[in-house]
């Protein structure tokens, strides 16, 4: 429990209301009771402040009369509201130490600190960092490398020479460093083309479960700092993804795609390959992009959603369109003929 | 080997011809032999129905005339066939007790009759109803329930605080209570908003292979009784899915999306965050959901294939649409001012 | 380090330039030094050639008057590359022999030259043949085979009853084998049909990291010789892939769905169930299979990617389009009148 001034000396934030108001928790505006501490980050959940039983919430200024509780007035209420709770976080964070199941190569090169939960594997030429957490059934492959404070959660693969940097979060089942998809159409079929690249991400870059990057072919596929990544996302081999850009689930990158910093791409989205999206540009969900990006803005493609009755009659005028528009353009000539008359 | 009267009497069916058939396994009406039992759900594969082999095969009784062999006659013969599947599976089933090779915590609450494969780990608080099952290299975390009967395959991963009802069946390499994706946009870079809920399961809930969903940000994200999800489906934090909804592979939630009762998501199928889809409803693959849908029915979205040489011709037409429209106005404007001129 | 005389001997190639040029690996036209090899197999990259600072160039014949440096003369330039490119892979092989932490069964067939990695589960009757490689974390079920030299990558799942042939590799995470997605519609809800088939595969298939493969129904889910899959692909029950075919990442094929041999699926494709696709068809990226493909040949469907602004104003009419249809059926047949006069 920590009390309102607590928290707003902890994080130099103003606060209105009883100083010693005791906050166990954290809530929605709608489900807050007298010990939660709410947040408004979203207008869209305005009217919810008038009638909120919250202890206390996060809030900007302009807001503070309105509310019917204490405050704590941020300029940011959201990035104030992320802050805090990392203090309410009860996930169990393991002790240092190696489990006694565990296998760790004595050519690898693993910091006191770090911990290395059961059934783990981490082979000879590794680098566990400072506080480095492997959880249970972890693989850490041949030199690869692991930052200080990254944390890889239960069953992940980190493939051979794969470089993490620091305080990275990598989600459980995501493999990091399989074969990209490169093959050559031999007289006999497919030949593979080995893969002979890794993979680098740089610091506080989070992949999400069962997210999947692919190593380079002969350099290296890059991720910057501070890129996030959803679950079930495809990363292919070479591809380079900018600072700070934001990847939401179900979205595939074919390979040697390059993205820029700053961009937000929505939910399953899909880039063809050896194409480039400059910086701070947003794709909306499910679009197809299928050529380079090279102005910032917001990029879609897609139909909208209706009853099947009514997409079926329009669906099949889709494929009718070349000729719509030639019959229109007949019409608009013969328009013009009647004029001339 | 089970006799047509045997099954009968079990399922409660009746049945034509010798009674003494016996039945060593099922198949399909083309494939079947005079030892298998074939089964006729839909009516599409009426025309195999004259020249099948099969011992006996399971249909309504409007098609008992037109069978040449034995018959088990049902109301709903693909129930029918769905429960004598269980009779001829062969799936191997684990016996109670851990593998020593498992790291079970003393703190966990087991019952003896769980069983508990190669390499499972199961952390402080975690209870095991009568008879769960995890297969080899489960991970189940802190405080984390699975009720009577509830099976877990291999390599799948439950967090810290899940809870599953009883005889849910979880697929090989599903997560369970990963953080969600949710981040503040802060002065230097995204900032994590840590993901305090859990995930909640009904009874008898089936989450596919490579599936993964998301634990809740304040509350949790909800999946209700008797819910099938298919293969690498991503269900975003928050998100609520309401009883014997169906939704089939790759397809997407994304956070806080409410789904009703009885609803079918086809395959590929993307529903952006914060929506709320009612009871019954039915929407088709691959359609992007990006609004409410507050009436039952079927929605869909989309374009129909076709050559690719077709579909360039139209495609780059879709991005003239407005402009057709307006021209297409401005001729029925012209039209009228003739008539009238 | 291979002397250009020694890699044009090993792979039957003509050479130019020095035969004693050192080549210590492999790199792109941009990035080679004079210790690397270079490749040029796209004229997209022409220019680069000529200012390339490798140490050699595999290319054409036509292109060799044109090279700045030694070169190794290829029918099929990008086939050398990838033949070329297993001798310079430093990937690491394990040793022969299982880890002591593996659980292997003694009804298992295991050749002695396997390897079998930190905490693998092999079941009774598995079979696996010689120099199968099975990394960390695999799980091999009762009575399923591996053909020689076939490789599973780290905590990949092959569950009961599954065939691999010959060299095929299965990259990590993937699941072979799982129960594919059948339930009746029962009284009360769902029922699951037991899925009794198996999957088979032939020689030299390539599965990718997060692809999950469903076990068939009756019958087995089939996979021939050569095929290739990309990461995170859906395979469902009783599919049938023809040889030689390529299924790039995140594809989803509903169950019963029969692919030729010789196809090409781009990424994000989805396919419905029980269509059939015939041999050597191109399928584009994110398309949506909906009926069966008879005719060799390239398919697609979508919209193209436009600024959101441009694309909100076209989507609204695509809901339109029949109207837009009707309306300017009305205008050509309002012309013909006007013609009549």
């Amino acid at each position: 429990m920590y009390s309102l001034a607590e928290l707003a000396d902890r994080f130099g934030l103003e606060f209105t209301g009883d100083a010693n108001t005791g906050l166990t928790g954290l809530a929605t505006l709608a489900d807050a009771g007298p010990a939660d501490l709410a947040f408004l980050a979203n207008s869209k959940y305005l009217s919810q402040l008038d009638s909120t039983r919250a202890g206390a919430v996060i809030l900007s200024q302009a807001l503070v009369e309105r509310c019917p509780v204490a405050c704590l007035i941020a300029d940011d209420p959201y990035v104030a509201f992320a802050r805090i709770s990392a203090l309410y976080d009860k996930s169990p964070r393991p002790a240092a130490g190696a489990h006694p199941s565990a296998s760790v190569s004595p050519q690898a090169d693993v910091h006191p600190s770090a911990s290395i939960g059961p059934n783990v594997v981490v082979e000879p030429g590794a680098v566990l960092a400072e506080g480095v957490i492997l959880a249970a059934g972890v693989y850490v492959g041949h030199n690869s490398h692991l930052g200080a404070g990254t944390r890889v959660m239960p069953n992940a693969v980190i493939h051979h020479d794969v470089r993490l940097g620091e305080r990275c979060v990598i989600h459980a089942q995501a493999v990091l460093g399989a074969d990209g998809f490169g093959f050559a159409q031999g007289p006999e079929g497919w030949e593979r083309v080995c893969q002979l690249g890794g993979v680098r991400l740089g610091d506080r870059v989070e992949i999400g479960a069962g997210t999947t990057v692919d190593r380079g072919t002969l350099g290296h596929t890059v991720i910057a700092d501070g890129v996030i990544i959803d679950n079930q996302v495809q990363v292919g081999h070479n591809c380079r993804i900018g600072k700070n850009t934001a990847i939401a689930g179900c979205t595939g990158l074919a390979g040697s795609t390059i993205i820029g910093a700053g961009c937000t791409l929505a939910g399953g989205v899909g880039v063809v390959g050896h194409v480039e999206i400059c910086d701070n540009v947003h794709v909306t969900g499910m679009t197809m992009v299928t050529k380079s990006i090279t102005r910032a803005g917001s990029y879609s493609s897609g139909t909208p959603m209706t009853s099947t009755r009514d997409w079926k009659r329009n669906a099949v005028r889709f494929s009718q369109l070349d000729s719509i528009q030639r019959r229109l353009a007949a019409q608009e000539s013969r328009g013009k003929n009647i004029d001339k008359g």
